[in-house]
């Protein structure tokens, strides 16, 4: 029984590799990672100097940010709630419509939106040279190009620190065969999230980020939580099918980074759960099953690697110099 | 000729110490330490959620932000640059005006600044309490007290951690007898920064942050520098000598602390240097005198300690939810 479980989970589900995976058209190397984590959490990546990826990606905080949408450049509010960056390199796409293909594609988004960073590819690259040790860096993680400097490259060493940034969980250890690694209430919920349905969206390595499907497949949840102006994957294919079509979430750290779904306007775990039941499930789930799917997904909450904060290069007179105003 | 330099510079200055060191009425443990690193990266300890401590004093950029003044709640600006906090623990007080007698007290600062964190002492009990990792490292860094998680505890957590923030510089070792650890710009810097009288208020272990001058004692520079609306220590002692009266500030990690002056007016450390040789002195240097007393401050720039970035505490049912509105 115990067994039957697990193989039934490890069909739909796998545990975490234990080294970084590779990634397309980007090797990834020491030098690249370090690069990469520096950008990650420099401020100056930002016109105003105030946001850095880490403040809605915050390494502290389960890799996003506590809030329902992120504020930003001019105290702007973003449209959708932040996604994790932890395990991200493992969705099939990123954003939740899926509108960048991978993370070195995502990593270009933030940084130019008005309502986020409100920089320019030029004022990177322009405040990257400006400091020697950023070009010594760009260098070494980039030997072979006489000009690594570039936006492109930027994007590229953060993608290669992001794909280090793995949280092995107590979930991984059961997979790996570990049968004290959940408690029962636990596998309960395994075994529901399971048979009620929920794993024909939320499966593969991520449990989710591989597939698009509509929010209230079944039934559609009120403007609250599924705001009308926010159609999701059709603003990407301007495809009828894909009005109000998201990828369904990655469920990995999601006990820690409430608030819930692409609006965030649920921060309760379980009232997320019973929503998902009803609107994409059409399930009538009681408070024991809601309680042991949701404890389920806590056993997703995993180690978050030990991050050495950095020591970023100090600006020199021809850095571009800071600006918070709104354009 | 060198042991007279090292002599006289022993005189005015002392080399940082190898050791944390002690503050009043706050007994620094480990587990105290550790507390104030969480509460220092922590941004639900702003209303928003999005500025911790650490934003505006990054460890990452040599303990400040690199603005003239920093942006806050609101985007709204705040009055005057925003200090480093490394080697802070050595200021006789804090603050550009020195209305904080210690760290403790400069902590609880920012966080109410409506310009700044926005928050309220309630509020950030109420969050604190609402996460019962919080509460456990509360008990084990005050362990005699019955209701540790107070206000005047998150300070001194937050002081405990930032007395630990020491960079120690090529100047400490040339202090502490390596004869070769300055160049010789730096030591010609050095002897003209005391006999130019740059040391009579900029000494002590952070040469700097240990009394009160008024800036433009001999001229007084523009308006651009110097704005007509903030009279500095005149806030707080409602004494008209204090008038345009300001700290001393420390100069550790000067070269890696741009923009200068309370106003944050200044990007180049050069101009800073002629504007107080001129308002401050009288004195008229040349350039390579100038550029000598450059070099002599650039080995104060230090190492700065290795910090393990934190893993926070998750949010719970009743953590209080973020809010970016102004009032």
């Amino acid at each position: 029984m115990a067994d039957d479980l697990r193989e039934m989970a490890l069909e739909m589900f796998s545990p975490l590799p234990s080294t970084t995976p590779a990634v397309n058209d980007n090797l990834i190397t020491p030098a690249k990672i370090d690069l990469g984590k520096a950008l990650f959490f420099d401020p100056r990546m930002s016109a105003s100097g105030v946001f850095s990826c880490n403040s809605c990606h915050n390494l502290a905080t389960g890799g996003d940010d506590n809030m329902p949408t992120s504020i930003g450049h001019g105290w702007q509010k973003g449209p959708r709630n932040s996604p994790t960056v932890l395990n991200a390199v493992f969705n099939e796409a990123q954003f939740w419509d899926g509108r960048a293909p991978d993370l070195a594609a995502q990593a270009k988004g933030p940084v130019q939106a008005g309502v986020e960073m409100a920089n320019t590819p030029d004022n990177v690259v322009a405040t990257l040279n400006s400091m020697p040790q950023y070009q010594d860096w760009f260098k070494a993680s980039f030997p072979d190009e006489a000009d690594p400097v570039t936006f492109d490259n930027f994007a590229k060493a953060i993608e290669a620190y992001e794909a280090t940034l793995l949280t092995p969980s107590p979930f991984d250890a059961y997979l790996n065969g570990d049968e004290n690694a959940l408690t029962d209430d636990e596998k309960a919920g395994l075994a529901l999230f399971m048979d009620a349905g929920c794993a024909s969206c939320h499966n593969g390595i991520n449990l989710g980020g591989n597939g698009y499907y509509p929010f209230g497949l079944i039934e559609k949840p009120g403007a609250d939580i599924l705001p009308e102006g926010d159609r999701g994957r059709f603003a990407v294919t301007d495809t009828a099918d894909d009005e109000y079509v998201f990828r369904a979430a990655p469920l990995r750290n999601i006990a820690v980074t409430a608030p819930y779904f692409h609006s965030g306007k649920v921060w309760d775990l379980e009232t997320a759960v019973a929503i998902m039941a009803t609107s994409q499930l059409g399930a009538d789930l009681n408070d024991q099953e809601i309680g042991q799917i949701t404890a389920f997904l806590g056993s997703l909450t995993g180690t978050v690697p030990v991050v050495e904060y950095p020591v970023l290069p100090a600006e020199t007179a021809t850095t571009p110099r800071p600006t918070g105003e709104v354009k």
